[in-house]
């Protein structure tokens, strides 16, 4: 266990917390409820953006960028989705700063540079880019309009905490405009589809595919797709959602196109989006007590090589064997690191790099080399193995695949194991206080039910699968008929 | 002549705003002096950027992302810069929306939302960058530091016009922290010569290094150096900076580190950015009364392949050639479009594709294909050849190379043409007035003159060059001695 972090089990919020700052992921900052994001951090965030901007453009969407700026008469357009978001809304006023006249050196805001109408700091879009596509929509040609942004985004939450949750976040939002209802249904479950790929095959994150219950909805919305993912401590994640929006947005910007029929209609929309605090699902869903576990395929890392010497005449033998290795693995576009820094000793350094989850550390020693081989030891199992030198790279790269593939078997076993079925009130009270993770139950569709259900446990309603099959039942609080389960839990 | 776009000596500033929509490289927006980046112009930004993050990396670099807001008690504490930017910065005071009793469904600011402390939308982020510096150096161990970030900001400018002076604009802005004078003045530098590489061999855009005159420096800075390039009618453009900043923000924010002989000094630093105007410095370099001439190496669409046909029985043979081609295009890295679609005619599409700046056109009809040639055209020189389909794709990739370079040489020839040397006050202004471009003449250093002689012309000095010779002069204003020749001419 490493010392400078609290172990799980003593404390799994504290524990989050080490690792993200340990790891240098992020860092707090002098703004209330904002982060840095640190070099190890973004990189991360780099590699996730990069999987993902190939896969929307290989989907037939193009990226835009639109101003970071919402005036209020066009936010409150939209009266479901202002209403939403007005609560957590930072608010430009002004636009002068002024030498303080009582404070010789300081500012203060001039009160002469007022705005007429004040500005919203973007906290999601779809008001200033359907105010935008009224001007770029006027016939079925001009549909569908496939475009996704990358930005930040503003909300003022009260309590934040480290990527899960914060005032300012990076995100993508896709913005589509269709002529029909099918094909914006089409798209937003295309999107899903997409995240659900991403999540699983690159972030080894199992995912349950579902729609939102009407209280978990996008305000704006007319119906919300979401991915669910479990943590460790069997708490549930909203790791990424997919909006069929209708008609409402079109509506409330009057953005009509003329058909085939040269009738004038109103456009559909889809939005979709993720955000940083992927990264805080990433960490909590893989890692241990020694730090960070990171799927390969995201890794800003993937192997990492450590001399083992002493003296400078054996070092450099040693690092003209690592050169080599270095240039097979990145020939083969493997990311490799040779730490040959003098100011720390091995034992640091392998600590160091399961800190920040590095995928495979190789040991070189200038006996391994006389004896051809090399110690591969691999950061989620700890195994360690003498391997060849010969074929060294091609072991590698058969390994990363396995370390991809094991972590995500050993998150998807832990996840099923925690989906569990109550069908009384009392059965579902004891799942949630004594073993957490997903409580499949009957519900019996009202609001009301479901928002007293989360008043009095803080479990909600995470999704309604996908592939939950038909089965009649009674709803867990109010013994009313049900004719499928839902999923419940305690989340971020 | 395009006839959608007015000629550039019709209205020059015309010319530019009818190009800039009329290629869809951006659009107004609803919110005052904030632009929508579309589509083709977010792609040539991407192109642009991934170039730039490329060369980023390979001196060394890593990405990060600090938060857009600065608390104002931070903002205001390198007074200098504070004061450089405190006039054009928009202010976030309040966080929270509340519903307008008076006006149902409308929304008003909550008076009671008000923040404590103001913070300001980032113009730049050496101030909340350097607060965060201070926990992060503790020791020469730490340094150097070598920071880059791909932001927006926000500068509340008052004329703003599309990409090159804009409210909100998307750069990147280095920031790095150094134990010694001489690392920071080599740092300043050997970026300065980054960006004049990129924008000579990528941009096809001739630029002069040289050092800021102090009224024209960054606020904050010791030093500030630029690549300044020359526009078609004659007026300068600023189209990038490398700042030596001391110790400035060191001081302002106490960042110090135990040197080797564990003794606390003061870290110095630099900065260093470009943002979307360089955009606006392509089309206004290089584009012509057609439309956008985009240098090959950043184009988003390199060569742009159309059919030529009528009836659809002869169009399948022409796809299926077509297709031939893209793929051995695409397998060579180039980036290709086949504008096949039927509900435009040839010339239409010629027409478009030479607005977009398209650098290659193949023109592909059924008797072509019999004739095994395609018809080549290359748009800056607008030259047509018929070229045999055998070994296309190697003649298009050497068309490429070749349409890179001329864009670059007559840019250069261009630039080089509008050099001239003033002796007199008189030959000054009438080189302003008749010929526009540079002007190399004597200044005799002092801030005065160089602000005397702004409010008489307009003209500002661009730069001091580095690569000048000293020669003894008279100043063109005030005819004290001077040493050099500095560059002046109105500018963007």
């Amino acid at each position: 266990m490493n010392k400078e972090i609290t172990s799980r089990s003593a404390d799994y919020a504290q524990w989050y917390n080490d690792l993200i700052l340990k790891a240098q992921l992020a860092d707090y900052s002098a703004v209330r409820g904002c982060m840095v994001i640190k070099p190890y951090g973004y990189a991360l965030w780099e590699n996730m953006r990069d999987v993902l901007d190939k896969m929307f453009k290989d989907t037939g969407h193009q990226n835009a960028y639109f101003p970071i700026f919402v005036p209020k008469n066009l936010f409150e357009a939209e009266e479901k989705n202002a209403e939403g978001f007005a609560k957590e809304c930072a608010v430009v006023t002004h636009y002068r700063l002024k030498n303080d006249p009582e404070r010789p050196g300081k500012l203060m805001v001039d009160p002469e540079a007022k705005l007429e109408e004040e500005l919203v700091v973007r906290p999601t879009s779809e008001a200033i880019i359907w105010n935008t596509y009224k001007n770029w929509i006027q016939s079925y040609r001009d549909l569908p309009l496939l475009i996704n942004q990358w930005a930040n985004v503003v909300r003022w939450e009260m309590r934040t905490r480290l990527f899960l949750r914060t005032a300012e976040f990076l995100w993508q939002e896709g913005h589509t405009a269709h002529a029909t209802k099918e094909e914006a249904l089409e798209e937003t479950m295309k999107m899903l589809r997409v995240y659900a790929d991403f999540a699983e095959n690159y972030m080894a994150l199992p995912v349950i595919q579902g729609v939102k219950s009407p209280n978990e909805r996008f305000a704006g919305a007319e119906d919300t797709y979401c991915i669910e993912a479990l943590m460790q401590d069997g708490k549930a994640l909203q790791a990424g959602t997919s909006h069929f929006l209708g008609q409402n947005f079109a509506k409330a910007f009057e953005v009509k196109f003329a058909d085939k029929a040269n009738k004038m209609e109103y456009v559909w929309a889809t939005s979709w989006g993720v955000s940083t605090r992927l990264i805080g699902a990433l960490v909590m869903a893989h890692s241990d007590d020694d730090g960070l576990i990171l799927p390969p395929k995201i890794a800003p890392i993937q192997v990492v090589i450590v001399p083992i010497y002493k003296g400078e005449d054996t070092k450099s033998n040693i690092d003209e064997r690592a050169e080599m290795l270095m240039k097979e693995l990145k020939a083969k576009g493997i990311s490799v690191k040779y730490d040959n820094s003098d100011t720390a000793r091995p034992g640091w350094k392998f600590a160091e790099y399961e800190m920040k989850g590095v995928p495979v550390r190789v040991a070189l020693g200038l006996r391994d080399i006389e004896n051809n081989v090399a110690e591969v030891a691999r950061r989620d199992t700890k195994e360690k193995k003498s391997v060849s030198l010969d074929g060294l790279g091609d072991y590698i790269i058969g390994l990363l695949d396995d370390i991809q593939q094991h972590i995500f078997n050993k998150a998807k076993t832990f996840r099923d194991a925690n989906i569990r079925k109550a069908d009384t009130w009392e059965e579902f009270e004891n799942i949630l206080d004594q073993q957490a993770g997903f409580i499949a139950a009957h519900w019996d569709g009202s609001p009301e039910t479901e928002a007293l259900i989360k008043e009095k446990t803080r479990a909600t309603i995470r999704c309604i699968p996908m592939d939950a099959e038909q089965e009649e039942g009674r709803c867990i609080l109010t013994g009313k008929p049900s004719r499928q389960r839902v999923l419940f839990a305690r989340a971020y």
